[in-house]
């Protein structure tokens, strides 16, 4: 083996925590991996896929100290490709948010690494599937912002919106401090009565959520992280708009839903 | 079979169209169902997973037109379920953006049917893969709006922001109209030279993309739909930002990175 049989570097997206919300291309990368360098958040039962033959390595934050620096992390990935290896960069999610995948693709180009990303699912998106709602639900809201609570904390410059009304859906990665959340969602214009959901370690056995409201979310309970906030009037657990027909009334029963087709022109 | 045994539905995430970024839970829901509702979009590649003794129905738009109304959805949901059915009602993408998803959620809550919804891989994040890039890279974003161009066409309210900073990376789903899309995102502050990229039936065999800038937006090619559209500064294909360690310099070179443990503190 040598240079000329160079590896590649896949950065996949592990999805939330349950190994089903993988996708059917990240569960297959991960089972052919030589090498896997994973962050802290990802599960045990998401990494129990890899080969017994691979090396597995969490290159991840512990109590929020890295164990390995970023410039460590980019030499690993560069080294074992070299090496000829299949390396899996695992991120807990979709490493399009919040997973700090810039830098390493622009390292693994520059040192002419073939590199592939394989998407995840968001942990957003599995706690508004876990809790029954659309952040993107047409009659409440125009638009969804992503912001992350721990990034901002990095930087001396605010970087929360400036402006946010009614209709926006705003989802908080990492949210920690919230009342400080809380306080900067509402200078952006956000009512106290805004709904706010968080959920806890979705997808995973001991995953919870807690609804409340932007006025309170300073009183709600602290959870295990991982942690995504939701806050919006998308999040209200029950509708008040009932323009759509009555649909409890005579819908005639069939046993043949296999058998016959039906039309829509039927109905 | 009768109402005592009452089927479910579950509103599953048909990811981008590649059958393999479905989650390995949609694969095995989809493979499982006795009724499949699908939208026009989800590819055939996935529809294909559908048992073959599944009733398969596109209740999809078809050239912009609803070949059957939302209100007639909601009652096949209904019906089915009711007859004892497993019902599968499938989006591209993640049902929780851009799916429409809320009503059908309410409507089947107040007929006491049981919901589950299986999150998706949406587009915005398999086209960031797939032209390498992470839509939050810290170095240039601090935050991500979504906003569906289709959407607020449909209103009389503008929807669109009404402030960006240079520091928001904004994705547009079905932008349609580029003109008009440059246009807004310009009044709420993004300068024209902001890069864009548009992508055009990702994760499809006949996938493309376009790389331009919000002035030169207008005159982009229009390409087969569906289309995402990111616009801001994590959008450059080139690094500017040399701030890492150099790591082309004498790497170690290692065969053996399979059976030796190697230490981060070896490096």
């Amino acid at each position: 083996m040598g240079l000329s049989q160079q590896g590649k570097v896949c950065l996949v997206g592990a999805g939330p925590g349950d190994p089903d919300l993988l996708t059917v291309k990240a569960a297959r990368t991960l089972t052919l991996a030589d090498v896997v360098l994973h962050d802290a958040l990802v599960s045990a039962e998401v990494l129990a896929l890899a080969s017994p033959r691979a090396k597995v390595m969490n290159v991840g934050k512990r109590c929020g100290r890295k164990s390995i620096s970023q410039d460590q992390i980019n030499r690993l990935l560069v080294q074992f490709a070299r090496a000829g290896a299949l390396v899996v960069r695992l991120k807990s999610g979709d490493p399009s948010i919040f997973g700090r995948t810039g830098g390493e693709i622009e390292v693994l180009q520059e040192a002419g690494i073939e590199v592939e990303i394989v998407p995840g699912v968001t942990a957003s998106m599995a706690a508004a599937a876990k809790i029954g709602v659309s952040l993107t639900d047409r009659r409440r809201a125009d638009q969804l912002v992503f912001v992350s609570a721990h990034h901002s904390h990095e930087k001396q410059n605010c970087d929360w919106p400036t402006f946010l009304n009614s209709r926006t859906t705003v989802v908080v990665y990492m949210p920690g401090d919230y009342k400080g959340v809380a306080s900067e969602l509402r200078r952006a214009g956000l009512s106290g009565s805004t709904p706010c959901a968080i959920v806890s370690k979705v997808s995973s056995p001991d995953e919870q959520w807690h609804r409340t409201t932007l006025a309170s979310l300073h009183c709600a309970p602290i959870m295990p992280s991982p942690c995504v906030l939701i806050v919006g009037e998308t999040v209200s657990p029950v509708a008040s708009d009932k323009s759509h027909t009555p649909i409890l009334q005579s819908i005639p029963f069939r046993e043949d839903f296999r058998e016959s087709p039906v039309q829509p022109a039927e109905l």
